[in-house]
């Protein structure tokens, strides 16, 4: 049984791979495991159909025989569990890099998309450059402290783990706000990510979907 | 080897069970775990010796022997897997109260959080009423989300875990705001989790720290 997949028929982002179906493509390849993608529609993704298996209505889901799961980050671990290649064998190993999952996904993430929400919904508020400059320090010391704690490593923690995909995903959406770049190991450590071979098959497969949407 | 786990010395909820040691608290207390408590102040939780467990800077942390784990989530996990009481035994179960626990942090808390944050820092901002109804419009859609899924169930998906647990301190953010009670069955849901002995012993014991500080 294939897993299934699914993903913006028409991503906001116009394939920069900032949908949240690119963590999950990304894992799938790390792990080397084979998946459909069905697209759905903004409507679809309202329609009682999506909503039983993703109850906020968005994407990605993923299904795997009669499992139906949401949640990118639960399913990068669904993915990344008892397989090779995302998570350390070793149990405090293990804890350590579902830590940096929860990480980038709770204390890195949120103030990363509000920024992007905010230039795209309030650019035009009263208040737009004030909010714009308390989003962007708040990122600054998480950025700061991230940093900090990598220091001269490849990884957060030890070799690539679910934790980094998640993390790279996560500053990636910092391109073209040129925060990521006062912190230079972070640059480069996103770079790390975008270079694996996993990861660049998983790009290619999002973008495939927005050049075909874009020509359909 | 007992754990042990780090809180606030004081806390800015004075007591109310919002800052997130409660959900570690909580977690220990269902399954029957004792812990000690050590209390960091601000200045504290930024200084060398805590950001070697916490390289935010933040609460709460836990130390298990050799291992050291942040955030909460992460370590509400490592509590549950393994042990009865939090996560269903069964794998696809498990995978799927793992998703509850990611929505709850990622999808469900960034907007309640933001709101918190809004009323104590932009309360004198000009705009500081279209950008609360502005938060409360998102957290209404996510709460109507999850009210149509949780229907008249008791729990997110099954028996109660650490979906649940965690979902519901992320709720109880809300009390006061009167949004909340707009949904009946999340007030249940809420009051529910709330009823639990094992919430009330964590309730208690962080509200024992908040009442010594505010005598000490």
């Amino acid at each position: 049984m294939t897993i299934t997949i699914t993903a913006f028929e028409r991503s906001p982002d116009r394939g920069r791979g900032l949908a949240r179906d690119m963590r999950v493509r990304w894992a799938l390849e790390e792990v080397g495991l084979p998946y459909d993608v069905r697209l759905v529609s903004f409507k679809e993704m309202k329609e009682p159909a999506h909503l039983a298996l993703q109850p906020f209505g968005q994407i990605p889901t993923l299904e795997d025989g009669d499992l139906a799961l949401f949640e990118s980050g639960a399913i990068v671990f669904y993915i990344a569990e008892g397989r090779s290649g995302l998570l350390p064998q070793e149990n405090k190993a293990q804890a350590r890099a579902v830590a940096w999952m929860f990480a980038a996904l709770n204390t890195v993430e949120p103030p990363i998309f509000d920024r992007s929400l905010a230039t795209i919904l309030e650019r035009d508020q009263p208040w737009y450059e004030h909010r714009l400059s308390a989003l962007e320090d708040t990122i600054r010391v998480r950025l700061a402290s991230l940093s900090r704690h990598l220091g001269a490593s490849d990884w957060l923690d030890g070799p690539f783990s679910a934790g980094d995909l998640l993390m790279v995903t996560v500053l990636r959406r910092l391109h073209g706000s040129g925060i990521l770049e006062e912190y230079p190991n972070l640059t480069a450590y996103v770079a790390r990510g975008e270079a694996r071979p996993a990861y660049r098959r998983a790009f290619d497969a999002q973008l495939a979907v927005a050049t075909a949407a874009s020509a359909g």
